[in-house]
């Protein structure tokens, strides 16, 4: 692509961004946008980043919510193993000041020309404090011949010349942060909200424990694999002597232009969701309110799901059965019974038997707020593909042999689970047609906190008030 | 993204592909683009598809090959379950016949308002013949209730609405066609071509063996992993009956741009190819020529080796030794020694100690074609990120616990493995310095044959002439 191409990508595009910040601008946010602080050193050109290409790290929410979805996302969880607050807090300063670096397009630490390049002591009441990283001594290699030109300990250098592609990095607290194995480990448990309850065992559950849970989460979306496996991983470098990462799942979403992505069952997935635009519909739905405790009001509840689909299942059955069971036409999207795909479900409408049009265990009808006293989430999905393994199946035919290990990296945001995604999948566990095809392998619950300002890092009013 | 911003981005490719085209067309093609084929079905739009967003699937050689490389890849490995000849034969002929229509924006198959869509029987002489594929009975679930209005079995839909995103689907075919446990399985094995030979073992190979070799192997390449890992699901479709994946593996490229990518590594990789533009380079080093049998004459052999990076240790060592092992510059991807990344090595030059600039057991100085008579391949490598896995290291500090399962999808073309990938690997697997940070686990050799005109199938001269 030349120079003049990019350009013009970069002007096509900008309609786009004044769009998103003119819906975070209604939302009430103050942003600190990132594009000013573009760092040469990163995106090795002298001019200013194309601002479309940059969402902002600071507000009143974190990126990555309601922020419209990039391409790919790359989720990963993290157990701790220190049994300080204190190296909480100075992990989590260290985590906001790199993450709002990358977003802005910058290395995740100043490059410098030392061989350590990393600052040791914390700079008191500044957020710019990487902690516990550096340059190991190099026990099993060679002593470095001579310092290069650049030393880049501080960053591990798969994004240099990039643009940081709507990065958004959003941070989330498992229940386990406040209390594991009945320990007040951190003295918070009593700070643990009510709504970040233990998810319930839902029917039909094949949770792998290793996959699922973790004290802290990491959400890093952006419209580049690269991008996003290159910022979580930065943030593991900066945390390594406390935090372990201990499940990560990449996702995808196809180029599909304006139509709304298609998942691998071959169905557009996600075209009921509350508008992103509707700074009402976001309070009611999506951002905790006066009911939450002061850290967390702006902030949302994240649900990531791994569900495996057994697509050689799903591709053996008739188009016209794959519709019935999810309650729409699969080339259009059309609810049964209607002709486009934003027309709203007529739950009501019966055949000439006086069947429903769409069935009672329909996927559609039973994930419907009408059917759920109106319970409604943010779903965020995206496509999962890890490749092809062994699987022993638990419908018939049983079969126990290689087949393709990929399906929906489910995620969704609500402002209270339990009036969220457990109102809604508790039932559809129970009913839902679309169960014969998928099966949820991982599992796990964060409450992700509010947006910072500048100088503020995630988490610091729950960290640091108690 | 607007309608408006879509054509800006086509009229801004249209260069690109201009000279693609051009490419081919000096390389002698005599081609059928697929742009003028695309069928409104799969795009849902009554414009002909962006033609900068198709490359042709019919010509003198397989595409995926010399064009220039796409985001994603999704490359699996097939085998073949079936003893009689005529079987391969057919499956060959659908599979030509599905990636044509595929490469052009098209479902695998048409789409018809019947239930099973697939027409039984192959039209003789005609490659758009499908097999062995139908909607099965469905033993495990319930009859459809009704026809929908367009069944969709011919294709599982997940494109639908998609540009072919420079979709490339190029096929392959291993020693165990010819030859498997000592049997000549489909009388084919007199004419196993000498420079497919047995891969050697090299020094540090840990291949899985569950997760090298095949019968067959499609390398599927787009701009979209959607799109790549759709036309191998239905390649895999149409062929369940007589071929079953034996593994699989995606790949992806960073949007660097003009730049030349960086692997996972935080190094360029890829600046020391022979040029794609240059057709006499390619018949040199990377397209069969006479020495090799008719069906190979335009076609090449592919390696590909899953290389796993052991990404925590290399992230510790400093700038400098990691600029010491490739033998250039982290930041620029210039030699040491050099000024721009496309300098060329100075393998001579020595320091004021009269030490090599370039060590002696650099990467680059190990890889470079003065060091070995010449011998070059054509690399196509693709970073791969399979999460985060158990292992138990083969360097010091021997750790074994959960590490990223990332690296590098290393996949290169070449006239003869013999002189091309065993030339320069056989050396570098014993002294390259970069051997201390990565495992090749996985490890395949297949012979692309030539590309096919209108109405050949792939392999179609090597399985009806014998």
């Amino acid at each position: 692509m030349s120079q003049n191409d990019d350009e013009k990508r970069r002007a096509s595009r900008r309609h786009f961004l004044t769009g998103a910040a003119g819906l975070a601008a209604a939302a009430g946010a103050g942003l600190g946008v990132g594009a000013t602080e573009a760092a040469p050193e990163m995106s090795g050109r002298a001019a200013p980043l194309p601002q479309d290409r940059v969402e902002p790290f600071r507000g009143p929410h974190q990126g990555g919510i309601i922020t419209p979805a990039q391409k790919h996302t790359y989720f990963a969880a993290f157990d701790l193993v220190t049994g300080e607050r204190r190296e909480v807090a100075k992990l989590l300063q260290a985590w906001t000041a790199a993450a709002a670096r990358m977003c802005a397009g910058k290395t995740a630490q100043p490059l410098t020309d030392a061989l350590n390049p990393v600052p040791s002591a914390a700079s008191p009441g500044h957020s710019n404090a990487p902690i516990a990283y550096g340059p190991a001594s190099s026990a099993y290699g060679p002593q470095s011949p001579s310092p290069g030109p650049i030393a880049m300990g501080a960053d591990t250098g798969e994004a240099l010349g990039m643009s940081p592609e709507r990065l958004t990095l959003t941070f989330g607290f498992g229940a386990s942060l406040f209390v594991k194995d009945g320990k007040d480990r951190y003295g918070l448990a009593s700070r643990r909200p009510a709504a970040l309850i233990d998810l319930p065992k839902f029917v039909g559950d094949e949770l792998i424990a290793s996959q699922s849970d973790g004290d802290l989460s990491v959400q890093a979306c952006a419209d580049d694999p690269q991008i996003a496996f290159h910022a979580v991983r930065q943030l593991a470098r900066i945390g390594e002597a406390i935090a372990h990462i201990r499940w990560v799942q990449t996702g995808f979403l196809p180029s599909s232009g304006r139509e709304t992505p298609r998942n691998l069952m071959g169905f557009k997935d996600g075209t009921v969701n509350p508008p992103i635009r509707d700074a009402k519909a976001m309070n009611q739905f999506v951002w905790v309110g006066a009911e939450g405790p002061d850290w967390m009001r702006g902030g949302s509840y994240v649900i990531a799901r791994r569900i495996r689909m057994a697509l050689e299942h799903w591709d053996r059955v008739s188009v016209a059965f794959q519709e019935q069971t999810f309650g729409r036409h699969k080339y259009d999207g059309a609810p049964l019974g209607r002709k486009g795909e934003f027309d709203s479900l007529d739950l009501n409408a019966t055949d000439k038997d006086g069947n429903p049009v769409i069935p009672e265990n329909a996927h559609v009808r039973l994930a419907a707020a009408a059917t759920n006293d109106g319970a409604q989430i943010l779903r965020r999905p995206y496509s999962y593909d890890n490749g092809f393994d062994f699987v022993a199946e638990r419908w018939p035919p049983w079969r126990a042999e290689p087949e393709y290990d990929a399906g929906l990296l489910f995620i969704c945001y609500q402002r209270d689970p339990r009036a969220g995604f457990i109102r809604i999948f508790e039932r559809m566990s129970r009913f839902d047609m679309l169960n014969q095809f998928v099966t949820h392998v991982s599992s796990a619950l964060f409450a992700c906190p509010r947006g910072t300002a500048e100088g503020e890092y995630v988490g610091q009013r729950l960290l640091e008030s108690a």
